[in-house]
């Protein structure tokens, strides 16, 4: 990509989302909002037009908090109101893992359309009986792969491998470090791996949605798959996993996800993706740009050059108001369900046969 | 390390070698500079004081290139001349790989210690071979991993992590993409599996040898591996390899290498180490700091902060005069015979096991 074809490229970006609905055509309840990872979810879709109709859960406090961010939504008293409220679209979730999948079924055959934080599944029982009732009610189970819908940088990235700036994509590699914090903060379920489903399962799926989006990849066979706990002995915290996929399509992924981003990071972590093509290679470093300053940065060499990109406020985040016209319109232009079904197979395929190192 | 701590490191950093012999002590000769790394090597004995003192192979513009850059070598006319002549002490070599084996038994058998450029071997029982007569002779087997032992990013690193800089070392991760360049100025075996050794032993073995180091593990086992001709069909070229290596001291271990630098790219290969330790993590940009300029980055985050050093200068090489020392000595202070052998022989099984990706 020469200077002059990246200004036109730029120019030529796909517009940045705007509205496309409004709060009373697409309502949203919330139920189960246990990871934070709700209030960026519920944002995302207020900012394309949706209300933020009613939330519910046990936990007052719970509630409490996300009433804090979303004061326009009422409380319910118990599950069911929010299930059989007729002026609901679709349901939003972020409860524990494992209760995941089984909320989803819940919410598809009361009628409504489900959108849920990864991991969208712990077990692949769960995801057998979510296929089934998908196919029964045609009714959607969204998930929200944060690292990527919800990053500039991972849109972006798309663009460009989508115009050929790299060629044929041969392989994703991702590195996911986290940071556990004050281990106080954490509910008692981040320690369970029941409940939280493992660390290739849990983070993992932002690594393996990654690698088949940009990869192209329909399928995936588990080449290999670790975890361990090195440094949180005594919890049930995989606090390292990594996992070697090939694709259906001849293209390699590899990942590692880790809880040790250190006290001096001034990110919760150092995430980097590395897209290999036949003629050029993308990286991401989306949350921080180590020792240099803040993410969304987008860096790549082609066969003209080497380009470095600050991407923030120029894509914006097409996910979320594509999946509010899927579910009003029916259509699958954010992301197929099978493809979701296809990457939580694979999330808890990693899992299931993980060797654990000692 | 707070910036008190880091100035305090950098003030005593061990000192950059210097001279430590003369060319009258430590004459080399050179048989079979095939690859152009003999130059590197070569130029590194002679800033340690080593006589680069004769020069042998059956191609005259191979001897002719190699007298360009050390016009003090004398010709020699067979390669019975080098291995017999008494004056030498080293034989250094950068032949067709799967000749490297068994021209460094025949050097060992001549009484004379061996350094040649990496892969060092291409098969099981070559190293077998060369093991014995190591044992018999008691003579030396050394390999250039120039990927860390030339490169100061690599030699830095190496102190940040006895420093304890981020702690226990978890994982070492590899990228390490080279440029064909143009394929009619690579000579015939470039192309030939059997006499380069394949993708994962040859430029695999600077990953290995990598992870070996940082890590500390002693031995390893190959957990998977690929290989792919994504690009040059119509050749022997594997253009991509990865594998993943679990150690004995339960590190881990994954890297990728290829052939796809792009044509845009300012350098020959965007390598990068990436080393994660339970308190911090380290990333070398050893020849290029993409689309920010020349290599020799090392970064790392670690409990007090975010760091980003151009080493360039600071540490210097120290491995070519241990290796002058220790064949004058009979010490083991830059690595150990084992070592080497071990790091060979991962290479050579990650490439026998290798899965191809059709």
């Amino acid at each position: 990509m020469t200077e002059e074809q990246l200004k036109e490229f730029l120019a030529n970006l796909p517009e940045k989302p705007g509205k496309v609905t409004t709060p009373d055509e697409f309502k949203v309840g919330v139920i189960g909002p246990n990871h934070g990872h709700i209030f960026g979810m519920c944002r995302a879709l207020k900012d394309c037009g949706a209300g933020i109709s009613v939330v519910y859960d046990d936990d007052p406090k719970l509630v409490e908090a996300f009433r804090k961010q979303f004061p326009e939504a009422r409380i319910a008293s118990s599950e069911d109101e929010v299930l059989h409220d007729p002026s609901l679209k679709m349901i939003a979730s972020s409860t524990i893992a494992s209760e995941r999948g089984p909320l989803g079924v819940r919410v598809m055959r009361a009628g409504k359309d489900y959108f849920v934080d990864k991991t969208p599944f712990t077990t692949q029982a769960q995801i057998d009986e979510a296929r089934l009732v998908w196919k029964e009610t045609g009714r959607r189970y969204f998930c929200y792969f944060s690292e990527r819908v919800h990053t500039e940088a991972g849109v972006f990235a798309g663009y460009l491998i989508d115009a050929g700036v790299i060629g044929r994509v041969l392989q994703v590699i991702g590195m996911g470090p986290h940071r556990v914090g004050n281990p106080a903060s954490r509910p008692a379920w981040f320690w369970n791996k029941e409940q939280y489903g493992g660390i290739l399962c849990d983070i993992g799926s932002h690594q393996i949605e990654q690698y088949l989006f940009y990869s192209g990849a329909k399928d995936a066979k588990v080449v290999s798959s670790r975890v361990a706990n090195y440094n949180h002995k005594g919890t049930g915290l995989e606090d390292f996993g990594d996992a070697v996929l090939t694709g259906d399509n001849g293209t390699t992924n590899y990942f590692r996800v880790d809880w040790f981003t250190p006290d001096g990071l001034s990110n919760w972590g150092d995430g980097r993706t590395v897209i290999l093509g036949t003629e050029g290679h993308i990286e991401l470093r989306k949350f921080v740009d180590l020792a240099n300053g803040a993410g969304g940065m987008v860096l790549w060499a082609d066969k003209d050059g080497e380009h470095k990109l600050n991407v923030s406020g120029l894509v914006g985040y097409p996910f979320f108001g594509q999946i509010i016209r899927d579910s009003l319109d029916g259509t699958e232009t954010a992301m197929t369900q099978e493809y979701i079904f296809k990457a939580a197979e694979l999330c808890v395929a990693c899992e299931d046969r993980a060797t654990v190192i000692e």
